[in-house]
């Protein structure tokens, strides 16, 4: 196999209890990236569509990642990666995920799967690490193994992938307004109160539960952040009437996706989440603020080969 | 049926990471009660063998339970209570909890179960509010359901039962030393440090994934607890002694059970369960602490009927 084309999808981080270990991949939203094998040995990023991003490895999250990989596996030969950016930077959906995750998965494909998708979370990760100053897991770590993760500690990584009902199905909201990711780290305070937390991790251990008994109820009641939501859900407009349209049109919750600006609602079946994307438009209509929706499965493969030769 | 013998057992609360919220219930230790109709309604304590504990309704945690249950389903007769109390009273294994959801458990059989264990948790917990100055579920939800209950929400009260692999055992080791629950609760931090509790979240949920999948590695390596063992650790002797001594026994985890002094480990298998038991029996014994060991199954039934007539 000389060169692959892949799907790299947008994922949801930071599901509402989930605050920074839950995420889950979404299905047609996503990048395509063109992958092949050069001579010469390295990583080069030959084509950028879609998006203004750097060419320069040292700077391009796709680069990264892969000379992380390559730094691990050092060959005589080298590869050259194309990126067709469709996920939107900044929305709050994986994009860098997406590319740093894509050119690991593509070229591990290309050398006859040595890594597991589990040991090139550890490469993607690194690719994070340039997008938002630390490595982090819980965009890749879904888009490498697909459905519902978990990163349980991050040194080392222990990721757990969860089980997904097919019925489950997202929608996602982007605001189309600048936020930036440290403007919403930086709200964050730094302590929490113990009982708070007791509530966010009593919330977190029933859906977990609920994702393998398939209680959507039981879903619905613990899809609930007392902790991150009240201070960044101040930074997104109208997140409230949002929330409330989203749940009163059946949505099983309602959150923050990653950092924000985009907005998830969870729902059980496609009826509701066809009635939940309607009440989602109309809403933020009103406000005349631009925006766009996708309706997505639970995409439980993850990262997906399109073509290769 | 006007006379009923039950086993009400002992339970381990807060279980490591699952602070507050995860409880698990014994087998061979707990108490036996016997409850019968009388012709006076209300609620009286006839015998209390084992113990000293007050027989007046009113500051028995039996019988401030039976009392809120008989609230709920007025009666033109009454019931009589013996306790027949093996638990040792402030032990940190569920002693009250043992009493006041025997007492609710075996009116309501004598009644033909009007109610389902899930509301009897609501009546137990009145008794639990007896003896710790608020009424909390995380004893008494393993008593009434058994296995591993987890307490999503005491607001409105919202218990979940989790599986429970059988080859998972419990050892308890309780050193006979006092220490006062109000003193347990007072060393707490009204505050925790963001940080620690995204690591408590990811280690509850990845627990909580791991008794759906039986992984008795992910088990161990998430039952850590960076937010509460710390302090209160400092109140039982050589604690970090006997957790080493568990853990090169073989413990998949070690931490205090409910707020000591009694700590708990938990194990896989029956033969890594005495090489733990052993090992602890011989660190304590070098310590010259008086204490008690029980090696117990996960008790998946809780409160079990003895005889009835």
């Amino acid at each position: 196999m000389e060169e692959i084309k892949i799907f790299a999808p947008a994922s949801v981080a930071n599901v509402s209890c989930g605050f920074d270990v839950l995420g889950f991949c979404l299905d047609p939203v996503g990048d395509e990236m063109i992958i092949r094998k050069i001579e010469t040995p390295g990583v080069k990023i030959s084509k950028i569509v879609g998006q203004k991003l750097p060419f320069e490895i040292k700077k391009n999250v796709a680069g990264v990642a892969a000379e992380a990989m390559l730094a691990a596996c050092p060959l005589k030969f080298g590869f050259e990666i194309e990126i067709h950016k469709k996920i939107k930077a900044g929305s709050g959906i994986g994009s860098s995920a997406a590319s740093a995750a894509g050119a690991v998965f593509g070229i591990n494909q290309l050398l006859g799967k040595p890594f597991s998708a589990h040991d090139l979370i550890q490469f993607a990760m690194e690719g994070e690490g340039l997008a938002s100053g630390s490595p982090h897991a819980d965009n890749v770590a879904p888009v490498l193994l697909g459905g519902f993760t978990l990163v349980r500690s991050m040194n080392p990584v222990d990721v757990i992938k969860l089980p997904c009902p097919s019925e489950l199905k997202a929608i996602i909201l982007h605001p189309k307004i600048e936020l930036k990711t440290m403007h919403a780290r930086e709200i964050l305070k730094k302590n929490v109160s113990l009982k708070k937390a007791v509530t966010q991790w009593g919330n977190l251990a029933a859906f977990i539960s609920a994702l393998y008994t398939e209680d959507f109820d039981l879903m619905s009641r613990s899809l609930v952040d007392e902790i991150v939501e009240p201070m960044r859900s101040l930074l997104i407009p109208e997140f409230e009437k949002l929330k409330t349209a989203a749940v009163e049109a059946g949505a099983l919750g309602f959150g923050i996706s990653g950092s924000g600006p985009s907005v998830y609602a969870l729902a059980n079946g496609i009826q509701d989440t066809n009635a939940i994307a309607d009440s989602l438009s109309s809403s933020i209509n009103q406000v005349g603020i631009d925006f766009e929706i996708h309706i997505s499965a639970i995409n439980n493969q993850g990262i997906k080969v399109i073509s290769c030769k």
